[in-house]
Order: structure tokens, then C-alpha cells, then sequence
């Protein structure tokens, strides 16, 4: 394969060399944006307009300037290769260094989001690595320009085009990327949950898993009721199509009578509610009966990617934290509680990428945690966990240096 | 799964209880050998005292004293979890702390050696682990007798023994742990390819591969002869069966003439050495005929696990970071050179785990490295590489406090 031979190409580069491609590539972006807008308009054509991925597909001239800026600004973020992580001296006299370094090749898998092929093309380059692009079929001619700018400036600074690798969007590719042993070094795939559990059935190259949110705020029995109004509503509507959107809001029985206030302000943005015996009688005569059902088993443990969400109240933080551990995701987890020993213990034992206190599950994401970039969010425990940024595109190696040592028998 | 629920139990244990819990099992074990021994001889009388394997299952009781020896000193280790990894605030005001912290449960599939049954057990202890342990079937009575004294101290010390749950020696058991996704956060294959090839074509919960190492040793132009002679020796004879061993030397063709010096001590070892043309030539009169053969291609890129390796003359440096390129397997690499631009250029272009100087391979290992314990030697460049010890049997999670805050739209 190509793209594993080209790794080479990208050793000698330098994070100078590497920053002027990235800007290159952002200016010839906006300057072929006629051409890409063409291209995209017959991906457009061949997608009915009201399918919900045609908002995703469509590209305009205002969103091609903020792609090119997003590149450019990868541009201006520290290298994550070569740092020196740890050093250290053995009895024997033998030194050893421990430095990051590029995965090699990384392999993402995509639906029909044409910004993710820049987006991962820039943080691939900024961290040493060469990407294996494959893109939902539905944008391939918008993924084709794409590309084939990146490749026309690749060539004019010397370097391998095929560091950013687009496969033809069919079945084949895929299966043929995910068993790549020793030529892929990992795979991301994002977007679906079926997308995701295909690759993670298919797969026998590393893949880190992305996307999927159960997400919860525990409203204790010593939350702030403003600070938890304004957290359930940014958490449940700031955009209910991310996967650290609100799924169930759970309320400790002592605060049952605040459960009409804490929800007002979902009213606004029409949230159907799914509440179990409780709350549903502490809402009845508050919260709008046309946006307002008895919870079913089914209503727990569910992504609803959409204005809805359920309620459970728990008599106490353990119950909390225990239908936490049983519905939850590992994703974003909050408490809203004054209380400094429940937040300890929240914080302690749910088992999650981030688990906040006081503060809106909406805030995982890279540019948010401030890493300046993020190429997905993990939502496994090995290696990256959490907003995934330029660091987690890297591994390491051990440079272990003497004179002659070898070791007794 | 019991094994996933009884993760909480090991939450609140704290580091000091660890090590009780340590000492006191390593302990029992010792005064348990009569009973463990006993179980041992019941495995070890079902299998050919020929088999290579008869002598790893084999427990005697000084072997057992090494075990329960190297559990007292994992417990003087210090603790991989609750590290403050890095902390910083927003401008929003949120703040934000990475803390390291257990996977959860932790997987291990290996074969009739009942010592990795303790050892995997300590280690996923002393980093608040849970371990499911599945061992060979020829192995089983031993392990249920060590997995006893495990559970009975675990018992004394009032934690749930599920923390160290032995799985029935079946295939049912395995492909069942394979697909435990939710439960299991990790799962390490320990053993032959045939066995690490199954995990890694079967799995779904994210799997870290150990064990296959095709190593190179390079003897470069301005290799020192004294220095290559002791590394090659000692890489290839100190043990021929462990994934670090070497496999292919190569040789810079102008020290042709130094290759009989470079091999001499290899014959004391009768290593049969399948040289490529020139090679062969240059050892013809001088490394023992029945000792020599033609390589063919299928001698290179071979883990041989015995007193065997190749040997190809390169013309530069260049052509061995090609060879090593296309036929390493990214584990342990060597050079042996006196310039300093060809050990940079080398430590550079190598893409290895470990990258040894005018060292011998031999060292790729915990206790060499210094890290005190060793749970396997990763061949993947996710999550971790190459020796594995207390620090990659954790994860992390971000904890984010504040005081309400909501993200703008």
C-alpha cells in the first residue's frame, strides 16, 4: 500500500515545513472554492434535500473559509512529535529515552461530513502521519476536489501525495482497510453508532471508538437550583444532536419540589419529557401535558439525539451513581451539588471520560478543553479517553543508547 | 458479570491496603506450596514430560517462592492511580484536572504457565484493577489452587474475591470474555501467535497484542567488532525463545571481512545461520559447514524461536532501514555503529518499540528497563509499547468543576 510507503516521506519534514503546507493548502482551499462548491452541488444533487445529512453535506463559501481557517490555525499549535517524555540511566550505564512519535498511518472512517477529510488531513499532517480518508459515497465529489487540492500543494512543496490517501467509497475499501495489519497502524471510524459497531466487529487493525453519549446530570440534594436550571437546559438544548447532549436528568427525591422549576426553561425548546412515577406527578401541573409522558424501562439508557429526555428521581447519591453505572455511556456525567464530600464522591466513582461538577456536559470537546483541535471524541479507555487532540495521535518509542552492554544470562 | 460489579470494592481500598493485601497473599502462597504443589503435580501428570510445555506448567517450590516473591515487591512499587496528570483552568473559569485511574476490569488469555496467574493478578491489583484470568486448560488445577489463596485472603481482608475471577478453561469461556463489551475495558493475549491471532480476529472489547518480535541487529560500516561480537552473541543465544531474541543480522558490506570474527561465538552455541550469498562466502572457511546454509527468502522477516538466524549483507544504511522496514516487526531493533549520524539517522527511521545503540536487544523487558514489573511486551502503538508495566494498566478521566457554567451557542 501506498500510504505505508509514504511514511518516509513525512520522517525529514520538520513542524516549520509541515506548519507552511498547512497554510498553503488553507489558501489554495478558499482559492478553489468555485470548483469545490461545483462539486459539491452534484453531490447535492443526487441527495434529497430533506434528508437530515444534507445539511452536513453542503458546503458554502463561508463554511470552505472557516475549513481553510481551521487548517491554518492547526498550523499555529505546538508539534506533538519528538518531545523527550521521560529519560533515564540504568546501573549498567545504558541510557534510555522515551519520545513520541507518530502512529505512521491513520485510517478514519467517515459518513458525509466533506470538513472531517480536512480536518483530519491537517491534524494527520501536524502529527506525522499519513491518512487513509474514507468518506460516506454520498460526499465523494466534494471529498475528490477536496483532496485534490491537498494533493496539487503536497506536490508542489515535494511531498508524497499519497500522505493523504482518499479511498474509492465502497464496501470493498473498508473491509480491506480494517484487516491492514501492519499497514494501518490504527483506525478511527466516526460518525454512526452502526458505522461504529461495523468497524468495531470488522476490525482486526487497533481502533479507537468515537461518538456514542448516555449522558446524565444528578441534581443532589444539595445542587444550586439556578446553577441546575441553567445546566439541564444548555446541557439537554444547546444542540441536542451531540453526543454530550443530555439524555436523563436524575433528581434526588429531597428536591422534588424544585423538579418544576429546574425544567421551565425546556418548555421554550418544546423537550418531550419521560418521567418515572415521581416526577411525573411533580410535573403534572407545571410542565406542559402535551411535552410530558410516563417514563418507560426503555426511555433509561437511551441516546435521544433529539429534544427529549428522560427523568428518574433516586432517593440518594448512591442511587445515583448507581443507575449511572448501569445506563451511562463512560461519556460526560455532571453533578449539580454544593455539597464538597458529593462531588468528591461523584467524581471518584463514576466511571466516565469527564465527569463534571457545576458545570454543562456541552463543554466536551476539544476547542472547549482548549487542545485547539480535536479529531474525535474517545469513548473507550485505551490510549485516549475524552476530547482526542494532537498529543493522541502519537505514540512512543524507546531510543536506548550504550557501549556494548548485553545482559547476563 | 460479577467481575464488573466488583470494581467498586476496589475503589475506596487505597494503596496501603493494596500492599497488605499483597504481602499476605504472597505470604499464603508460601505456606500453601504442599497443597499448590499437589495440584500442580495433577496438571503436570495428564501432560508428555516431552512437551516443551511440561516445564513452564512444572511448580516447584523454590518456583513458587520467585512468585510470591515478586508479588511482596510489586506491592513496594509505587501506585500508578490518582496521578494529577495535568491541571489547568479556562477562561470561563471552569477548571480542569486529568487524574490516572484503573480501566476497570482487565482481561488476560495465556497459556499452561500458572506464575502469569500471579503475576496479573498483583499487578491489576496494585493499579485497582480487576482481573479476569483465562489460563490454559493444562494449567487449571494449579490455577484454582493459587486463585484459592488468592480468594481466601482477599476474603480475610474483606474484599469481594470476584476481584480475581478465574474463568473455566474452555473455549466458551474465551469467546464469551471476547465480546464482553461494557464489561470488560481491556483485554491482554499472552502466549503464541496462534493464540494472539484468535483474540485479536475475535475480539470486540479493544485488545492490546503482546509477544511476536522479528529482530534485526545492524553492523554498520563503522561498527565496533568487539561490541557487535558480545551484542550479536548475546541477542541471539542468551534465550532463543523469548520475542526479543534476534532473528537477522545484517551487515554492512564493508566489513564483509569482519563477519567470521563477528559470528565466531555463535557456533559455540551450534546456531545454524542461513546466510545470503555473500554471506556464505565470507564464512565459508571459517563458521562449521553443517552449521551454514543458503538463506532462501522465506529465511527473512521468520521469528525462529531457536538457535537459528539469517544474515544479509547490506549495501548501506540505507538498504538495512529498507529490510528492517519490510521485514521487522516493529518490537526490537539494533545498531552497532561508532558514528553518531548513523545512530540518529537510525534511532529515527527505525519504527520499533525499542531502538537500541551499541545495546544488546536482550534488555526489552520491565525489570531491565527498571520499571519493577512487566504485565507483557506490547507490539501495537496504541496505548502502549513495548514493555508493559504499572503506569499502562490505567487510563485517565478529566474531572471539571466550576460554579455553572453553561456553553454559548
Amino acid at each position: 500500500m501506498k500510504a505505508s510507503e509514504a511514511k518516509r516521506s513525512l520522517l525529514a519534514l520538520g513542524d516549520d515545513r509541515v506548519n507552511e503546507i498547512l497554510r498553503a493548502v488553507s489558501k489554495c482551499l478558499v482559492e478553489a472554492t468555485p470548483l469545490i462548491l461545483e462539486a459539491n452541488e452534484e453531490d447535492l444533487a443526487r441527495m434529497d434535500p430533506n434528508d437530515p445529512k444534507y445539511d452536513r453535506l453542503r458546503l458554502t463559501a463561508d463554511r470552505l473559509a472557516g475549513i481553510a481557517g481551521d487548517m491554518a490555525s492547526v498550523a499555529t499549535l505546538p508539534s506533538p512529535v519528538g518531545h523527550l517524555l521521560k529519560e533515564w540511566k540504568r546501573p549498567n550505564g545504558m541510557r534510555l529515552r522515551k519520545v513520541s512519535v507518530p502512529f505512521g498511518v491513520v485510517g478514519v472512517i467517515y459518513e458525509a461530513r466533506p470538513n472531517v477529510t480536512c480536518d483530519v488531513f491537517s491534524l494527520c499532517l501536524k502529527s506525522g502521519n499519513v491518512c487513509v480518508l474514507k468518506g460516506g459515497s454520498d460526499a465523494d465529489r466534494s471529498n475528490r476536489a477536496l483532496v485534490e487540492v491537498i494533493h496539487a500543494t503536497l506536490r508542489a512543496f515535494g511531498v508524497e501525495p499519497a500522505v493523504c490517501t482518499l479511498l474509492p467509497p465502497d464496501r470493498e475499501a473498508t473491509a480491506e482497510l480494517l484487516v491492514a495489519e501492519g499497514l494501518v497502524d490504527l483506525i478511527i471510524p466516526r460518525g454512526s453508532g452502526a458505522l461504529i459497531r461495523y468497524v468495531r466487529d470488522h476490525a482486526r487493525v487497533p481502533v479507537i471508538e468515537t461518538g456514542a453519549g448516555i449522558c446524565h446530570t444528578y441534581f443532589d440534594r444539595d445542587g444550586d437550583l439556578a446553577k441546575g436550571r441553567a445546566i439541564v437546559n444548555n446541557a439537554k438544548t444547546r444542540r441536542v444532536s451531540v453526543c454530550n447532549a443530555l439524555d436523563c436528568l436524575l433528581v434526588h427525591q429531597d428536591r422534588l419540589e424544585d423538579l418544576p422549576d429546574l425544567c421551565a426553561p425546556l418548555s421554550e425548546s418544546r423537550v418531550l419529557i419521560f418521567a418515572d412515577e415521581r416526577a411525573y406527578a411533580a410535573l403534572a401541573e407545571h410542565y406542559p401535558a402535551e411535552l410530558l409522558a410516563r417514563a418507560t424501562e426503555e426511555n433509561f439508557g437511551t441516546e435521544f439525539l433529539d429534544y427529549k429526555m428522560a427523568i428518574r428521581v433516586v432517593d440518594s447519591l448512591d442511587e445515583a451513581l448507581r443507575h449511572i453505572a448501569r445506563y451511562g455511556s463512560k461519556h460526560s456525567e455532571c453533578v449539580v451539588s454544593e455539597s464538597a464530600e458529593a462531588i468528591r464522591r461523584f467524581q471518584l466513582e463514576v466511571d466516565a471520560a469527564c465527569v463534571y461538577a457545576n458545570v454543562s456536559t456541552a463543554f466536551t470537546d476539544g476547542a472547549q478543553f482548549g487542545f485547539g483541535a480535536e479529531i474525535g471524541i474517545s469513548t473507550q479507555k485505551l490510549h485516549a479517553r475524552g476530547p482526542m487532540a494532537l498529543p493522541e495521535l502519537t505514540t512512543y518509542k524507546y531510543l536506548i543508547e550504550g557501549d556494548g552492554q548485553i545482559r547476563p544470562k
